[in-house]
């Protein structure tokens, strides 16, 4: 293509901070994966394995994870509302599908999806979702506390890169200067982040390794985030005595620590909390006045019979503490879970124990980026108020929830134990979200090569993997793992997803041991 | 409700920035008539009027404009696929929207529209949209250049409150320091402006009266405001004198002004360019090297027999400019339009006359606000490549469509002479767009009395026409109008939207002259 030579606009002359920006390296392996893809499709045979597999992002029906039907039937039907009217849609819609969709256009102002909403959302499908919430934790929800959002953090899924400080071993507090300070569209955590942030003196526990649209928003609002380790050794548990210690510390250091965030089942990590550890977190931001911030996209995502998942809200109800004692802000999407819908962008997040003034304040924010896509705000309301037993559709609606969840539990085992088994890798038990999260434990040589092409050894190994197999994965740098750039000293992790279906997940792991092991024989140390 | 009193998270610890932000009088109007529905929903009669008429918003739907037959099936088709495989379909849906469908759903990855998709939209969809605006242009047109989004500028409804500054008579350029720096939605022209803005000497010109989210979009990522005066004399034609005017005394206070905004049909003053106006801009932006943005929001809303819209591209090209003469960026959704659909978030930009240096970055930035979502996507691409001569539906699909315009064009010209018949107001004409912008010669003891209030005195005259006749409209200030707070040498407008239903229109005129009268016998100068 040619441009225009004379134009005041080039890449010297546009904004630098776009230019200094970089993906974090999941970006980077996904546009080489998709460039790969072009290239195959141009020229086939030409590379040595059939297709991409993309195990970078969490995208399940782009891997084959089909729809719910009951879901699917509704929101086709609310878009197209004169098919309410005729008697022929009950050939090809469940009475289930048709009655529900008639209860929300008719609760929708105009019976009409192409309005703008309330900001906040719909009023009657708050009320579902307060509702499902109820259902689920066993103590009430008010749809005054409900704002359902295009999306929640979980959708974001290109992230912005820490700059140096990250990569090395003692990432401390990060502060704006390590970030092109960007904006991002994860509304939710920003909202959030806008109400706390005051100054770099508030600061934001986070844990580590991390959804990096934590430290992202908490940085572009001008904060400090203070990072609490996951335990690695520990099944990535959650140790109180380390969060308290992070705390004292960002004391000290004379910062004011406002809000923990928890990420509950663990992205990357997949671990599932359990309630006595969950009680010691109420306690401790009960005793600190810290807002919790629970990232709970995960919630329908847990694989293992000893765990299960338990809202924060609920956790501290059942401690006796009310909205007086403490404030919560739950995040949840639709992108997740057994749905899956991540082109819809529906979520929503529930805010309590706040007072009427400061919910008044986010209210007026949360009015400014506009309404939630209707599309989106329907689902939203249908995956927390699903069919219930009794509904004519409800055992259909469970087969295919069952299926999902229970073929999601098989793969997470099933890529657990083939990472286990190669060399110099270990993996945790994925317990719930949808990634495995081992930890490579890379010989010298690689390292040294890495550092001779001038990036982190995992997104080194990542990129292997990718030419030699058409396996997509995240490397562990872009969530902040214990990592130094240039040291032997640090973790390397890759996030794989275990969304492959289930009749391609063999042949993925086939070739993913065939690549290891060329891998390791390339670069064993010879020690 | 009690709230909790040993929070660390009240009224006064909160981020004092979103404290001091405020809404534009738009949002403050918006809000009292919610109250007050809310109001006569619990006391039904305790208001001298039926009802609220949301004149404040761009919002056709909610106020019972219908949705286009063709597009509603076609999203509902694709919503759920499975339909495309029975047999009965063909009673419920045109053949028209099953083909479309189902070559929609052929042609998106994976054949599902609940993935992530690439972020700058479905590719199929970019090819529709881009063979769309080469038919209207006659001009070639690139799905490279397409970025779909969700919504664009046009689907802000609620924006920032300028302080002081603006409401002085000497608006000169607007800086960071008098904005609440906060993050909006509006994608596409954040976008822009990200790739546009290094610093504050950085300029972008703006019409004034302005849609209020270029001036926020600008001064959030750090730019200064070069506003120009459209002309209210000349039926708010922009005369490119002023803009040279302008442009100049910007260079020579420092400034290098980066690029020009236009919204064509104009919002809030509803001018239609001349292709003769528009070729004087098109040459001084070439001859300055300035970037066009133009606001293309309104392309179906014209409404006059002399105008026509005409994209600032095809003006471009006809005088022989080729990208590698001329950027221009365009701007479209699909909430304007006869189409409406503000619920549904969907909208694109076209980005022309950059060298691939640039459009990878552009891209780069792009990718990190995730997907637009796909119902928004497909029925961008129906709105830009609707049914032709020759399709089944095709004279169904003209008759809906006609019969909005012409009802549109024809509440224009009803709503206009309304307003120009009333005591001290005087109302250009609305040649497209949706909205009417009448100004006020407001007597000097309602000035007055506004001060006293401390409001401006179009927000009083606003709030009074709300509390007795139930008329929700957005005073001018939060436009930018050449303005005075406190000075009787402003002037002083009100913007109402021309969706008000036909058969509703001739109650709301009525009502909105009693009250003017009224008000004016209140005030009227007695001198």
């Amino acid at each position: 293509m040619s441009y225009n030579k004379t134009a005041s606009i080039t890449a010297e002359t546009i904004n630098p901070k776009v230019k200094i920006f970089d993906y974090e390296p999941c970006g980077e392996i996904a546009r080489h994966a998709e460039r790969l893809e072009q290239e195959m499709e141009k020229s086939p045979g030409s590379r040595p394995f059939p297709e991409i597999i993309y195990c970078n992002l969490g995208n399940p029906q782009a891997l084959g994870q089909r729809p719910i039907t009951f879901f699917r039937e509704v929101i086709s039907l609310c878009d197209n509302p004169a098919l309410l009217h005729r008697d022929e849609t009950r050939m090809l819609f469940s009475p289930c599908a048709i009655n529900r969709a008639r209860k929300i256009i008719e609760s929708m102002p105009g019976r009409n999806t192409g309005a703008y909403t309330n900001s906040q959302g719909i009023r009657s499908l708050r009320e579902a979702v307060a509702s499902g919430i109820a259902a689920r934790d066993g103590f009430p929800s008010r749809p005054e506390d409900i704002f359902l959002t295009d999306g929640a953090s979980s959708a974001v899924r290109t992230t912005l890169r820490l700059t140096a400080p990250s990569h090395h071993m003692h990432l401390t507090y990060l502060t704006m200067l390590n970030w092109a300070a960007f904006f991002i569209s994860s509304f939710q955590i920003n909202l959030s982040m806008q109400i706390l942030i005051r100054s770099q003196e508030d600061g934001i526990l986070c844990p580590l390794p991390e959804y990096p649209l934590y430290s992202a928003s908490i940085i572009l609002h001008g904060g400090t985030m203070v990072p609490y380790n996951l335990s690695e050794d520990g099944d990535w548990g959650l140790e109180i005595f380390e969060v308290k210690r992070c705390f004292e510390e960002a004391r000290i250091a004379g910062l004011t620590v406002r809000a923990m965030v928890i990420i509950n089942p663990g992205n990357p990590t997949g671990q599932v909390l359990s309630v006595t550890n969950q009680e010691e977190i109420v306690e401790f931001c009960r005793k600190e006045g810290l807002v919790i911030l629970a990232d709970e996209v995960y919630q329908d995502n847990v694989y293992v019979e000893d765990r299960k998942f338990n809202s924060f809200k609920k956790v501290a109800r059942s401690l006796g503490y009310d909205e007086n004692d403490i404030s919560i802000v739950s995040f949840h999407s639709v992108s997740m879970g057994y749905s899956g819908e991540c082109g819809r962008r529906g979520g929503y997040m529930e805010i309590c124990g706040f007072g009427d003034d400061v919910m008044g304040e986010i209210r007026k924010v949360a009015s400014v980026t506009l309404c939630p896509n209707t599309n989106g705000q329907i689902l939203t309301s249908l995956a927390m108020d699903p069919p219930k037993l009794g509904d004519g559709c409800f055992e259909a609606f469970m087969a295919e929830k069952e299926e999902i969840s229970t073929s999601l539990a098989k793969r997470a085992k099933t890529l657990v134990n083939a990472f286990s088994s190669l060399e110099g890798m270990t993996c945790n038990k994925v317990e719930g979200a949808i990634y495995a999260f081992p930890r490579i434990h890379l010989p010298a040589a690689a390292i040294k090569a890495a550092k001779a092409e001038d990036v982190s050894p995992d997104t080194f190994y990542a990129c292997r993997l990718l030419d030699a197999t058409g396996i997509a994965v995240v490397p562990g740098s872009g969530f902040h793992q214990i990592s130094g750039r240039n040291t032997a000293t640090g973790t390397w992790h890759i996030r794989c997803t275990i969304l492959v279906a289930e009749d391609k997940i063999e042949a993925m792991i086939a070739r993913l041991k065939a690549f290891h092991e060329s891998f390791m024989n390339e670069f064993r140390d010879r020690s």
